[in-house]
């Protein structure tokens, strides 16, 4: 317990390095025994941004989007085998288990979970398309394709001391999913988790070399080193983040710069929800969970509790109680709930902002100059009881939606109408979150469209999911994180938005077949192939551009009645030509779209055994112009993007299927999707798995 | 032409206001004759915000997507057809017709692809969805859905002096379209023409009061007075960008600022691109055209072109000819071919540029500082001709990569290798725009794939685009514009890119019943309603989840083989027992997805004439479990989405349909696409339609 505290290490350039500075003392948050000194001074900052774009960045850019989902998925694996360790660093942050389960177990959680949407939503490319490809000739000798590159830069993230490890893992997760390069640096004040989790990163061997560095301690003169390329993220202060964001580096050469800062969240108890409904009781139990967990530091917890004034006397009373028995103390402990804040300091700064709230609001639960632990020393550690206040007139209020005290305080405020509940939680200028509780479908559709352009999420609370929801205070892998305004503007996450943070979108013009080229994909207009028939072609022969022009079908209306007998599909357009003809796109009976889609398929499948294993789906089929009896159809097949699993023998090719009549129009337009074995014949054992 | 200057007016606050001072005075370009009279003193510039914020904001944002389109087209055709006075007032810029054209009537035109856009790739909501539900829970009772919602700011729109239309619509377009109102402020120096332009829109009362406000002159203390809510864009000079982007105002309260400033556009002639070749004769043309269109004034003019080292003599050669005979004089003259810079300072600024550039470069073509026009006075009109210039030592010269000669100039560079090439055009350090010319794809995609991280867009230019190509120096509408690093690492335009950037992305959380009021979609856990057969309603009776549960219904080996032997899809894992079962996929022979889609719209249909007039399409079709001889299907139907069209009797259904076996597995999940009557029976006029 009271060994020497350990020296944290710099991890740059491929080498750890202690920096040569005396070092700033860290101390256990519920104890206050030294824990670790932490000094970056002497490392050369320019030479680390330079070693992740030189060393790393080609490295990275080498790979495809599965080959990284796939390092991370391993790398999120063998963080997740060790995390009684990192369990065991995180109790001298204050943290208990529950608190530590959200910051490790929540922060693995979330880098595994980008590895596997990006595996499941991204091509296993180095290049992303973005959106369609926009003809800009008659003709189409000149189209366009938007695509999405890494940026050849690195990404710095500079992180809060609340979340060590999930802090850092949500911010590299996309951007080694993108291709690029990071630089973390943590707070100081909780650092040693960060860096032990770094090492135990560098152990596994799992990136290449200078795809994540460390700077424990001061960033030094980093920032002077930043150009166009490199992307920065600042999670913390918003005093802090106004510098970084104004530093003349980052402005000169407009780099990419994401803020994620104060927030006041706002959570609304809706008109229906009055006490004795389950949505009440929901509510009492989230605001009092958003108060304790992680001892109120977490960007995201509630920090405005919106209430009907009716309500709000039964509200403040229940909170009273499930806030008075929040067992407070060593993090270790079994019995406590909630732990101790990261630091004296910390306490004193909360301390300070309840003062300045009670310029409008009173203090009606905890007493924040009077501290009872269960155990631990209330002197030596950062402990703090809960504190609930309330402001009766919020409209008149400043402090209660501008000061956020970063521990377990939150206000009450009544309201009259939802309108002013909306307008109560706008007062916040921006946040990362707000939530309403209610039961009342219209209730939620007129509270969420108010607060949606004030947040990056909005959670909508009642009993349908009480059982299953992650609550207001959860920032999700899949789900965008960041506010407007105050919150800092930024969006981190998102899924794979996330991912295309890091990555630079471009408009490229030209040829059909020179847009091809680039995208690796086929686009209308490009060069074709024809030959064998490419379902012969097992993915190692098979080649953008491969193509099939088949024979000429006749749709009869025998075809037709047949057609509509044997599947019961007599839709009147197909039997009734009086009704056909008062159908506004119809001039008499025309054939099933289904019909043309299986004739279609009729003629351009290869019936023998062969590498083309499955027909899986179908995208965006649209029927272009009425087969009428008569018309005969002919099909285009044309091999449009080739998608090899990493750990398959096989992988997903996508075809361009165009339908056309014998005057040349195209009748149906849509993408065939098949899986198609890289080779063939199939070897026993992958015909068996 | 001589007679007194016009006092240009400001429009705020649902007024003309000529502003308080003495007014700056602005001269023809081309004649030095007084135009206009510009001051803003005495406009109070809060509450011009507030006008914008508080009338116009809600005004724009109860209408739909679909409705400001329609309001914008009906814009863009009042002023199409009003284009001569406007061609008119052009020439005092100094701009001949051809440049005009780029101004008006690509301004124009850009708004009207903006609106016809939106009518085809937004549905006809106030609020957009974006991506796709992500479920969060087992049981289907807590998803998330991320939404778009307009801004409740205003966009302020800071505008270079080049393109006084161009530059005014292309940001409004997509601005007006999300339901924000704007604020425009031209550069003074052409303020004349936009607003006159203003004027017009005024006039046709097709905008709310407050959708468009126009500040001629300074903007004072506007931006003191800007909220989270807010955005700016701003097009001119980096330097002034800078002080924009770091307004403590701006930085306080994270709005949303969009830059495209100084940026130094390479072209790169392909090594394959050899005098001779269509491509070099291309390449030719395009820098001479970039160089001489609006006298160089675009802020994606070519200012590097970059050629194989070989190949310069025979360039320079080719374009100093050309430029040669390009006629400067009076923009409205037939002979002129390049009309004025738009001041004499502008003038006196690009010499200086020039000399700037000679520490790298020599003058290879045109001589700065002597004028030589075929009609107008050079003393009194900003006329230069056309200067060309080469850097022997690209790789150890600065100059030649950061210096923007604003103006009829550029620089001609050698490269030995196309990797050179490219990290040539990469140390312009970030630009909106670059090209290469080839007709080799290998050379088109290394070279793509080099410059995409450093460009907002990237041309290829080959013969075979050589009639339909816009060109190097055109965005257009539907491509982003704006580049990273030094050209601002702004992006404008994209098509609906550009609408979303004035939008804010919310992550809904909640009980999928909620979730479906919030977007108005039916989401997958949401409540239904069955009773009348959903396809018997018109759009005026039908509802989302409005639902279908068909019978059931017993696929055969019968049925497979009569649908093999029908349509021709005799695919062996139809039809081989033994092929089927060596498949990864299948256990034995399995049906035809084709069939099982024709299956479940014939269990599906309601035979009747009735208000689903068509089946337009299908998308996201995918086969999930394979059907074997035996499987029974039954198919659940839901009513997702409803998209009435503004101008028709009808609108889109989009319609859940789920496929599901015996044991209640999901066979095949996709959307149904129909076209359905808005009320039924039709009135024989919409029958005929």
């Amino acid at each position: 317990m009271t060994a020497a505290p350990r020296r944290l290490e710099s991890y740059v350039c491929g080498g750890w390095t202690p920096g040569s500075g005396d070092g700033q003392t860290l101390l256990d948050a519920a104890t206050g025994v030294p824990v670790a000194t932490i000094d970056s001074r002497g490392l050369d900052f320019a030479a680390v941004l330079d070693h992740g774009r030189r060393v790393a960045g080609p490295k990275l850019r080498a790979m495809s989007f599965h080959e990284r989902a796939g390092m991370l998925k391993a790398l999120g694996l063998a963080l997740m085998e060790q995390k009684e360790v990192f369990y065991a660093e995180s109790l001298h942050t204050g943290a208990t288990r529950p608190d530590g389960w959200i910051d490790i177990e929540g922060g693995i959680g979330t880098m595994l979970t980008f590895a596997s949407k990006a595996r499941r939503e991204l091509p296993n490319t180095r290049v992303l398309t973005d959106g369609e490809v926009e003809p800009l000739s008659k003709g189409q000798s000149f189209s366009a394709q938007h695509i999405l590159t890494p940026l050849h830069g690195v990404a710095i993230h500079i992180n809060a001391f609340n979340f060590p490890i999930w802090g850092m893992l949500e911010k590299i997760a996309p951007t080694l999913l993108a291709g690029v390069p990071c630089v973390v640096k943590p707070a100081s004040q909780t650092a040693y988790l960060t860096e032990l989790m770094v090492r135990r990163i560098v152990d596994t061997g799992l990136l290449p070399e200078g795809a994540l560095q460390l700077i424990c301690g001061s960033v030094g003169d980093l920032l002077d080193h930043v150009g166009g390329q490199d992307a920065v993220t600042f999670t913390g202060s918003a005093s802090t983040g106004r510098k970084l964001k104004t530093h003349p580096a980052i402005i000169a050469n407009s780099v990419r710069f994401t803020m994620e800062a104060d927030s006041l969240n706002a959570t609304i108890l809706g008109p229906d929800a009055v006490a004795g409904t389950e949505e009440f009781d929901l509510f009492v139990k989230e605001v009092a969970r958003e108060m304790t967990a992680k001892a109120g530091q977490k960007c995201t917890a509630i920090r405005r509790v919106i209430a009907p004034r009716g309500q709000v006397e039964a509200l403040i009373a229940a909170l009273r109680d499930r806030l008075g028995k929040t067992a407070l103390g060593l993090p270790g402990d079994a019995g406590t709930r909630m732990g101790a804040l990261a630091s004296l300091d910390q306490r004193e700064e909360v301390r300070a902002r309840i003062r300045e709230l009670q310029a409008d609001a009173e203090i009606v639960a905890g007493n924040p100059d009077e501290v009872r632990v269960t155990s631990g020393d209330a002197a030596k550690g950062a402990f703090l009881n809960p504190v609930l206040m309330y402001c009766d007139t919020p409209f008149a209020a400043t402090a209660v939606h501008d000061v956020e005290a970063f521990g377990p305080v939150s206000t009450v405020m009544p309201y009259d109408t939802l309108d002013e509940a909306v307008a109560l939680a706008q007062m916040g200028k921006g946040s990362l979150v707000s939530s309403v509780f209610t039961d009342d479908a219209r209730v939620a559709e007129e509270a969420v469209l108010g607060l949606a352009p004030f947040h990056g999420r909005v959670l909508i609370g009642n009993r349908a999911s009480a059982k299953t929801s992650t609550g207001h205070g959860s920032p999700l892998a899949p789900l965008v994180h960041g506010g407007p305004g105050r919150a800092g503007g930024g969006e981190e996450m998102g899924g794979m938005r996330g991912v295309k943070h890091y990555m630079q979108r471009t408009a490229v013009q030209g040829a059909p077949r020179m847009l091809s080229a680039v995208t690796g994909r086929w686009i209308e207009g490009a060069a074709a192939t024809q030959g064998t028939h490419p379902f012969r072609k097992a993915l190692s022969d098979l080649r953008i551009g491969d193509q099939l022009v088949t024979a000429v079908r006749t749709v009869t209306q025998e075809d037709v009645e047949h057609f509509a007998r044997f599947t019961g599909d007599t839709f009147y357009a197909h039997m009734d030509s009086a009704a056909a003809k008062a159908n506004p796109f119809f001039d008499d009976r025309v054939a099933h779209g289904y019909l043309i889609a299986s004739f279609a398929a009729g003629l351009f499948v290869e019936p023998n055994p062969g590498p083309v294993l499955a027909n899986y789906g179908v995208d965006n089929l649209r029927f272009l112009t009425p087969v009428y009896f008569g018309d005969s159809l002919q099909v285009r097949l044309t091999c449009k993007e080739i998608n090899p699993r990493e750990n398959a023998e096989h992988g997903e090719v996508r075809w361009d299927c165009q339908v056309t009549n014998q005057k040349g129009e195209v009748v149906a337009q849509y993408d065939v999707l098949t899986m198609v074995a890289k080779r063939w014949p199939l070897r026993p054992a992958e015909a068996a798995e």
